[in-house]
């Protein structure tokens, strides 16, 4: 006897790894040039050199048993202090290694923080549509309830009302993600300060602390000078789920960290909870190599130039072409509204046919959008571009 | 609100941990040479310097995007076909990739198994003592029942009528773990075909598998060459959870496997189950450079001799001393009964005091006991061998 659950979510594999499975294949197919894989959040920019060559070093002239070894569960000292020391450069005031906790990426942040703060199955966690559709998994597949804020689609801010009546006194923390994924919306400073207020004041209506877990894996990917506010000091029982995913394109390597800000409330209960809920998932420490990477590394800058290439080529040409599609602000994805009446799951399958390759919205709570990653070459958006007019003009014709 | 169950998790860090932080500091204050630490299992023996050839290897040569890109759940092909490839060398039977998912080490093979295998708050999984502790935290964190099989101190084998009547309607899973931390003993054959014998009687009586969690994080470390018997072999039912931690001195960098035999009662479910878990609790895929060296070391054999020689000596010195010892037999842990009737915590404290650090077996539900990690140099335990002496000596002392 096994867990259905379990056996669900296991056999259900996510929308985006089917799509990228299906582009492997036709390019074996059909040929690398001819197939337009938009599909999935890989990195395109490679890893900067300086962590290569901070890898190697490391690995030339340390002790092994230096290298490998167990480092305490919340991480090596030396990385802990490198990101504080970074975050506070950044931010302009002093953060210390008691706030930092490495984790095996934003992903493993996230489960160990909702784990700590589901008290029952009747604890409650809101979502922000569009929302990382793996957010249901880790609340539902954890034992809570998860509740979906709808799309506010004109911007892709947060429909603070909506979000307002979905509080319960069962909701225990409010998941966001700005720069989002999929929207590449940011979140501005007016909608994170009404979020904070809300908050407020129903943690003081139900008496406890609602928590904030701000997801930022992108935080580092945000064009043309735009802010993306530090959200602790809008709204202080906020947590950051941070990861090195994107910045630093090590996906692979499954390495982030929890930020837990002094202004906590209860800042060792929380930090006990999120700590404990990692022990009894497994989580040991974070990969030791890697963190003493992180260690020399946190402060190289994030290469966006190519992404921001990518961005304005694909922007351009789409809403050139009549694509209807909010502006891109952050991270590496585009989302466009399916055209002509089309429902996302019909464009997307359109698309397929000529080897172009979309996820749908509906798997990020938003159906009628199509995500595209442009974490791609220029040179395949480019060979893409006569596909998407295409397409746009035999989706308007009648059958 | 946090959830109290976590908090709890998270204040009460383990034992061993303490011993270790301990340690550090006592070796700050009296020096190196003065403080014996037999506390933590971190492998004293380097990683091979194979391993750190392939790394650099690996990172002078392939580009970044290939190293640190997302890799399937599972694993890297190459990774999961060079590790079924040695097991079938080992074992003499062809064994594929189908069968090896590569986890964040056996702790998260450990805690996806169990997570995919709990039912409800009811469902029960049964430990052998003495038992790795963190088994209790899987288990309870995860939220089922554990059940403990008394510990067998004259060879400590299984108490095979104790285990059975353990076993009920509810019961889900056993977990073994041989070479046995802390014991250091084997299972031998005849005791693991008696367990299978029990599990099968009772899976047919209660009419659902009752799946057996190998986990064998010490397979490679044994001497005298002594058999481990492939248990998959002797109990169709099982799943090995294993870690590259030990074998090739790499605890910090999370890498090993779950192995599922085709004789498992639903294969398919069985893999979706654990993948699901593992998806839940934010395990995306094992860190993607390590799995690289794993594909070009899986046939790297363990350097025992170091380990060996110290087992040696301390098992030679302690017993005709008059240390009460089970013989040794796998694994970098002697396991001596506190001497003169002392308790183990009362023994514990004797020998701290000498700043000589043993952990009590009351953790590893062996009340009686103390853990000698034998993987420290040989230099300390030549040091240390008189401070063992005068221990036996005064605890036998009237005070």
């Amino acid at each position: 006897m096994l867990n259905s659950q379990m056996v669900d979510f296991g056999r259900r594999s996510s929308t985006i790894r089917n799509f990228f499975e299906y582009g492997k294949k036709r390019r074996q197919i059909v040929g690398e040039e001819n197939v337009f894989d938009f599909s999935l959040g890989n990195p395109s920019v490679p890893t900067p050199s300086a962590v290569t060559e901070a890898l190697i070093d490391v690995l030339s002239h340390r002790s092994p048993i230096e290298i490998h070894g167990y480092t305490p569960s919340a991480g090596d000292i030396e990385a802990r202090e490198a990101i504080a020391a970074d975050i506070s450069r950044r931010i302009g005031r002093k953060f210390c290694s008691r706030n930092i906790y490495l984790t095996c990426g934003a992903a493993a942040s996230l489960a160990s923080c909702i784990k700590a703060f589901l008290l029952d199955s009747s604890s409650e966690i809101i979502a922000i549509a569009p929302f990382f559709p793996e957010y249901i998994s880790f609340v539902t597949g954890l034992g809570g309830v998860i509740k979906i804020v709808p799309p506010k689609v004109d911007d892709f801010q947060i429909d603070l009302p909506a979000l307002e009546k979905l509080i319960t006194s069962k909701t225990q923390a409010v998941i966001i993600n700005s720069p989002n994924n999929p929207s590449g919306a940011v979140y501005t400073r007016k909608t994170l300060c009404g979020l904070s207020e809300i908050l407020m004041r129903k943690s003081s209506q139900y008496r406890h602390a609602i928590y904030l877990l701000s997801d930022e894996p992108y935080r580092e990917l945000v064009y043309d000078g735009l802010e993306v506010p530090f959200v602790p000091d809008i709204y202080p029982n906020t947590i950051i789920c941070y990861s090195y995913s994107k910045s630093l394109s090590l996906p692979g390597e499954r390495i982030g960290y929890m930020f837990v800000p002094d202004t906590v409330e209860d800042f060792d209960g929380v930090c006990w909870a999120t700590s404990g809920a990692a022990r009894v998932m497994g989580y040991v420490c974070a990969p030791a190599l890697i963190q003493k990477a992180v260690a020399l590394c946190a402060s190289v800058p994030t290469d966006l130039e190519s992404y921001d290439r990518n961005r304005r080529l694909l922007y351009g040409e789409l809403t050139s072409m009549g694509y209807d599609c909010c502006h891109p602000d952050g991270a590496f994805y585009l989302f466009v509204k399916a055209p002509n009446g089309l429902s996302s799951v019909e464009f997307s399958e359109l698309a397929k046919n000529e080897d172009l390759l979309l996820v749908p919205g509906d798997d990020f709570g938003c159906p009628g959008f199509l995500r595209i990653s442009y974490c791609v070459s220029f040179e395949m958006i480019k060979r893409s571009i006569p596909t998407f007019r295409h397409l746009i003009e035999i989706s308007g014709c009648p059958d």
